[in-house]
């Protein structure tokens, strides 16, 4: 299996669930500028949009979109039971996928991070996160994980809340939100993920190439 | 089962995917700016954001995010085929149903259709719209529908492609996506719900109060 990611972006969330599943993938690296692959191919070949991730999975099929990704992750490693099998637990997992992927993701951090974005464009977004912030407040405080367990979602949520820290959102704000960012960091899987995508992000930022950019 | 709905919102799908399983439910209407319902109640107190759709299933489960309604539907009614239900087409699935509410309805059309968005950031998304209209050119020229038969996905995007003709783009542009939506407004369940809820719209629009907007 392989795994197109640029460091700290929103593929670290398919690291962890693959962590978390006792499991790894053929990692490969995605200039988030350049759009070069670590082995020098052009990326936009794999995803004409350049979006990080992209798996390419042992039968050789190509998918895209993190909601996709990790509950194909989920799904190939039920042992790990990163996700709910049936019932309607498995809509409220992709209820917070969705959530994650469209309200925090796409609305509210993605052009926080993108830095080619104009000041109205960044505070435009910036203004959605009270309210998107105190869903999470509200659904936490009565719960340690966004489902009954740690899941998928609960990786994606990690990955997302992580950028709030290059950014204007001052996650402190939200004391419960805080809290589970906080003792997800020092979940196994997520501390190793972790420390290995901000080694190599470290690395990108201190070559003189183009870099990669935490925006997906 | 209740669906809070808003006339052309992208509630709109779910109202398609139930008429395509021959059925429908009880639909409550949201009004986009006063965010009461029609019945005076307060839809905030539903969904503290204010988003359409929401269901309410016979077991009284509340659920929000049109991905998560959207394969709900399909499963409840299995006959009606709208979703695949084994192997990798599912993780299809759920890949067209993320890129719609993350690339399209999200990052590009939502900011679109909010009349209190400045122009930078009409602008920005907008200049999202080649590389994203350009994915599903590309699928869909070799293809009737996003997956091998109609899905909930296809519902999705066709209540989002609907948008374009109160925004800047230009859905000519992309003459397969164009002839997939021309295509799709003969299908009887869209028929039929585009022409009720363009109805809802219209007396909207006339209506003295405060209106609904399409976005949501």
């Amino acid at each position: 299996m392989d795994l197109y990611f640029s460091p700290l972006a929103c593929s670290l969330a398919t690291r962890i669930s693959l962590y978390e599943a006792g499991t790894s993938a053929h990692f490969i690296a995605v200039d988030g500028k350049t759009k070069q692959t670590e082995d020098g191919s052009s990326f936009l070949d794999i995803n004409p949009l350049g979006l990080v991730p992209v798996l390419r999975t042992d039968e050789a099929e190509l998918l895209t979109e993190n909601a996709a990704i990790l509950q194909y992750i989920a799904d190939r490693y039920p042992e790990a039971e990163l996700a709910p099998r049936c019932g309607f637990a498995v809509r409220e997992l992709q209820k917070w996928l969705s959530f994650i992927g469209t309200e925090l993701h796409k609305a509210l951090f993605a052009p926080l991070l993108d830095k080619t974005a104009p000041e109205p464009v960044r505070a435009y977004s910036l203004a959605k996160a009270p309210s998107r912030l105190a869903v999470l407040e509200r659904h936490l405080q009565s719960r340690d994980y966004l489902l009954d367990r740690f899941s998928v979602a609960d990786a994606y949520l990690f990955a997302v809340l992580n950028w709030s820290f290059v950014t204007p959102i001052k996650l402190s704000e939200w004391p419960t939100v805080h809290a589970y960012y906080k003792r997800l960091t020092e979940r196994p899987s997520i501390a190793r993920a972790l420390h290995e995508e901000a080694e190599l992000y470290k690395a990108e930022q201190a070559h003189p190439q183009p870099t990669a950019s935490p925006l997906r």
